[in-house]
């Protein structure tokens, strides 16, 4: 039986400042929290009304801590949208620290004040499907925790690796000749870009492109042809355009 | 000065079926305003408060019948946001036939029910940037007159020959060997596509897929290669995929 304390602090962790001094998150829906239960995400508390169909359901092993069962209008109280649905899971914040080195190995995806929660979740996604070692966040960037951004990703949130960090100190770490990745509008052409294995790939927001703090490490400037007229492309439809090409050209140099 | 009755016809635009039964429909905001001035769109009617930034504004010629300022309490009557902008623009809201035997030549990208108003706007900014034909969206699709398509193509909108008819009929139309392209989990590796000077890209919705009717006229079934876990792309990702492994082909048979 729930408190009502219970209930407003799961409403609480709909603003970011909660999430982060409880270190907890919440994803609401049956389809994420499907997704993320079948990617043996370790959530800590479920919550679901009766209309919750856990057919499918195996609780998390070992770090279920409550599973509780809640009526309608109780969800209402818990649910940070205005038409809840019939179940709630709360999971572990956790932000994994940077190891030095750590970006000279692979491909990292790096994101750079990308702001829009869709476009943060789509990035993760993409990551995902290339197979892509790990995404690391500019602070300014999405919360990587808000329901947006994990709906988004369509259950990648909990399969890619993914760290907050300040991409200036993390780019200037790197060992050099890792080659850093920037999008441009006079670059090389990404069609014949050559096979890396190890590489980052900054990407920056919509508006702003990439922060110059950021920009002056990038090593490799890299163009999508245009055959059009259209000015830019999203951030996500780039992002997979190159990692497309990388990982065809890794193909290639393979054979 | 406006009348109360022309504030009332500007605010009912923002439903479809006003939009259709009186041809015309709206963009507000000055950036996207701007866009469509940039490419020549012929508003009939704009709407400014003194706030509007008119620096770089030259009618369009010829088309423009009303050019009306407004007081912001004006604006806000006419809007269809909570917060308005300082310019609204109306243009006609005009649906080209698709004459027999257009999707015979060129690319084209057809959409079969992509419902999200975002995701068709960002593919008529694909489409636009890979120099497509032509997007034909099947009636079912998010209307191509929404502020919410316009605003998300950056302007592409007023560029790129966009046609709404019935997709499966359109098809069954074609020249036998125009090459139908579908995006299928087992299908030919877009990597190695021949290139193709004449060619339908057909996109589903993102949760549904191809309706029946429309995928039994795909004639190449394609597949993005998957490196890692993510169960699918979102639409607008993966038809860039396609068109730039196409535009490359292209480029690669002309060498």
């Amino acid at each position: 039986m729930p408190t009502k304390a219970d209930l407003q602090r799961l409403r609480s962790l709909k603003e970011k400042k909660h999430r982060e001094s409880l270190g907890l998150f919440v994803v609401e829906g049956e389809k994420v929290v499907a997704e993320l239960l079948a990617a043996k995400f370790p959530f800590t508390e479920i919550y679901a009304t009766p209309a919750w169909s856990r057919a499918d359901f195996s609780p998390p092993s070992g770090t279920l801590q409550r599973f509780i069962a809640l009526t309608p209008a109780e969800m209402a109280r818990a649910s940070h949208f205005p038409a809840p649905s019939s179940v709630l899971a709360v999971g572990p914040l956790t932000r994994t620290l940077l190891a030095p080195g750590t970006l000279d190995r692979g491909l990292t995806l790096a994101l750079d004040g990308v702001q829009d929660a869709g476009n943060v979740g789509t990035l993760l996604r993409i990551a995902d499907w290339f197979a892509l070692d790990r995404v690391v966040l500019s602070p300014d960037c999405a919360d990587l925790f808000s329901q947006k951004v994990i709906n988004a990703s369509m259950g990648s949130f909990a399969r890619v690796p993914a760290h907050t960090a300040d991409l200036a100190s993390a780019l200037a770490g790197l060992f050099p000749g890792t080659p850093v990745l920037g999008c441009d509008l006079a670059g090389e052409d990404v069609h014949i870009l050559p096979a890396l294995r190890d590489a980052v790939i900054v990407i920056g927001s919509e508006g702003r492109g990439l922060s110059p703090a950021v920009a002056v490490h990038v090593t490799r400037r890299i163009t999508i042809p245009r055959y059009g007229t259209a000015e830019s492309l999203n951030a996500g439809v780039a992002a997979a355009i190159v990692c497309d090409n990388l990982r065809r050209r890794a193909g290639v140099s393979q054979a």
